[in-house]
């Protein structure tokens, strides 16, 4: 038994029925030549016969212990792996929108605390020759970075390699994580809660001049916007109930508008996101005169006297308000350099403090009420994580998209994550159900905006 | 909005990750003469296109308010009819063992507190020309007896009769709960939790006189048993997930048993039960070398000044030490009479605190460590619901089977609840999927019981 980090019990302190803390993530596969009726469910039984989980899939929260409630982390002696891995069907047709529906349901439903804290569904019953996978882990126990990077490093680049082991087998490579897995220098380490809970920690160490550096530095990216973020449909209390939808687009795609504007593939795919909510909040009467504000955790260079990365916190104007594509590329362009450019010659300490002080209203986001009356910092947090470039296939089937599935918080009701894979770029959006309705209607709208950039190009 | 009864809210309170306080029905339905491949889907997709929904399953808790902390029950005017009416795919091959191990996965799952308390998932891919449904409601909504009652009053005798509306359709009559639904003398008033809360309340309004009878009675009751349950593997703390098994035998069968013995209905179902428990215990090296205790709540005619009925809870000797499975079914029906015998002239006040008496454990079970410390009154919960006598249809689909799916307690890790259809008796076993493993082995357990039983007699 050992006592969690604060990182980690900060996530099982703040759930609630409301505010699950887990990741999840979204696999396509495609079956193999020659697969019969009963490959999907033979695949579950296969995994079920290796009953060898690694350390960090057998762990469990113990807690509170001790007399300041601390949780601890202990060993599961008796790990029921059917519990873990389960085999579900979809119903007729089984097309992606039972798959996501399911998905849906599954991402909603709270993880069992007397168990380590991680389930796999394998589903079956998909339409075109396919299965996925649904995998899930409480945040406390790893981030959805680190949870992708260990789905890769499980899966194979190579088509006839049968022996590939599941994430959870202690055969599989953990070397993804780096030396330190849960290092601040990683970007798995950048979490709204995580954030809050570092400064939190760190600001008792603060000089009078950091403090004074930081809060200077909070009114110069304020005043990059030049304006606050508005109340939005997205900024109010959250219920329990979630709404998954996930599409890909090339990345050929993305690159041809980059490459004729002059931009980077993170503002392409910001200007994506803003023609979908632009036309999204039109459609339902909710658009903000002013122009939403996106949260985009960013990978920065530090100050060279502390050395390696660390995660800042853009706040970048959306441009909403703008009913031209170009003009809307080109703003999200212009205030992500100026977001950037707060940021230069800072240490790690310092970006890490600047980062955290938005997301403070979204740590604190259980207190009853908190959100009503709190303007909010930005209206729709949008994470970019980079992911494999080449195919990979899990025994000889090959996974044909991943896709992230995300925490929506008190007072920030849609999540949006997008990573790539293999020539694709892949969105997840994850939402509160009742109060982002209709979800799915972003991906056909995510789908006009890239072809009105491709068409204003 | 209207303040909630404490007889209702109680369920509210007492309810955490690891105690979800909700029943739930699963519904076997054979396919009628020529449905198609998409028949199920779209069985859903009618039932979707009907958006009446009744007050009762309009309503959600909401609170706690007022200054005291209590619950009220509040309509919901945006009711998610999708959210509510899910269709849910079993994988292959769609044995009733995938069946249940969905229906176990689902009724581990807590109800979202934002909406009303109630779900019914139509299940698609089930062999043998088969679909399931599965209904789910908060206790606080609807008890299990009043769910069962209130479907088999949607339904019709008539496999013709086309016009046959969901539970939750306003057109669905529901002068099956009688003149006042929630009435005590409803069987479905029987649960411990609200048999404990009852007596809370009216215990205020005794006399000297009725403290003294109860007490008088309590020992006596005790005293049928001259013995104390003893410490089981069923009455330890609970997890949260649950493992469901459900199956039905032939009434003729156990009425061949009853008249040959001398018995009743009830007796030869809880011998199969004692049966099936002792053979489950003997195979893990966990049975007790004095015999388990059943807690058996009974519908029983109380002193004339008072009138109508009360439900009574009979501690009954379930002889699991004995080998001979005659000697088991006489044991068990001299313990009911003795059980009965206790509650001859009393009041329906009288019976209720007797009643409630050896509740209070699972009651207050919801305090830490109070389960470990605390010897059980009984070993296991076991209640028989009289049920529809006659086949019932759905739109001319025949329903097959119906069992019922209840709550484990802290400390009551496994509850059996048996009712009766159309000339079968169908056992529906929840328990917590931990304290109680391979759940299943209970349904082969309780036909070889009552094979031994035909043998015997």
């Amino acid at each position: 038994m050992a006592i969690m980090p604060v990182t980690d019990s900060m996530f099982l302190l703040a759930e609630s029925r409301e505010h699950p803390m887990h990741v999840g993530g979204l696999q396509l596969f495609e079956l193999p030549d020659g697969a019969g009726p009963d490959y999907v469910s033979e695949f579950h039984r296969q995994l079920l016969s290796l009953v060898d989980v690694s350390p960090l899939f057998r762990r469990r929260p113990r807690g509170p212990v001790g007399s300041v409630g601390q949780f601890a982390w202990t060993g599961d002696d008796h790990l029921d792996l059917e519990y873990h891995v389960r085999l579900s069907g979809l119903p007729r047709p089984g097309r992606v929108r039972e798959l996501l529906e399911l998905t849906s349901r599954l991402h909603g439903y709270l993880l069992d605390r007397h168990r380590p804290m991680w389930e796999f569904t394998v589903m079956d019953g998909l339409q075109g020759n396919r299965f996925a996978t649904y995998t899930k882990a409480h945040h406390a126990l790893l981030d959805g970075v680190s949870a992708l990077r260990l789905l890769q490093s499980s899966l194979s680049e190579d088509p006839s390699d049968m022996a590939v082991r599941p994430p959870w087998s202690p055969r599989v490579r953990t070397d993804v994580f780096g030396s330190a897995p849960r290092d601040r220098d990683h970007d798995s380490a950048f979490d709204p809660v995580r954030a809050v809970t570092e400064l939190a920690k760190e600001v008792r160490g603060f000089g009078a001049a950091t403090v004074k550096l930081v809060n200077e530095a909070f009114r110069e990216q304020s005043a990059t916007l030049s304006f606050q973020a508005p109340r939005s449909m997205f900024n109010v209390p959250i219920t329990g109930a979630r709404r998954f939808a996930a599409q890909g687009w090339p990345l050929d795609r993305i690159k041809a508008v980059l490459k004729a504007t002059g931009t980077t593939m993170n503002d392409v795919m910001l200007a994506m996101c803003s023609g979908a909510l632009r036309k999204y909040m039109l459609d339902l009467g909710t658009l903000p005169e002013k122009p939403l504000v996106a949260a985009i955790p960013m990978s920065l260079r530090t100050d060279r006297s502390v050395g390696g990365n660390a995660i800042g916190l853009i706040l970048c104007d959306l441009a909403t308000d703008r009913a031209e594509p170009l003009d809307r590329l080109t703003t999200i362009h212009e205030s992500m350099l100026r977001g950037k450019a707060v940021y230069h010659g800072m240490s790690r300490l310092q970006i890490t403090a600047l980062s955290a002080l938005p997301l403070i209203p979204l740590a604190v986001g259980t207190i009853p009420g908190m959100i009503r009356i709190t303007p909010p910092a930005f209206n729709v947090l949008i994470s970019n994580v980079p992911g494999p470039r080449k195919p990979l296939y899990w025994n000889g089937a090959r996974m044909q998209g991943v896709y992230p599935l995300s925490i929506p918080y008190e007072g920030q009701a849609l999540n949006i994550t997008v990573t790539s894979y293999a020539g694709s770029l892949e969105f997840g959006l994850t939402g509160c159900r009742r109060t982002v309705p209709h979800l799915q209607r972003l991906l056909g709208l995510l789908d006009e905006s890239l072809e009105e950039l491709e068409k204003a190009v």
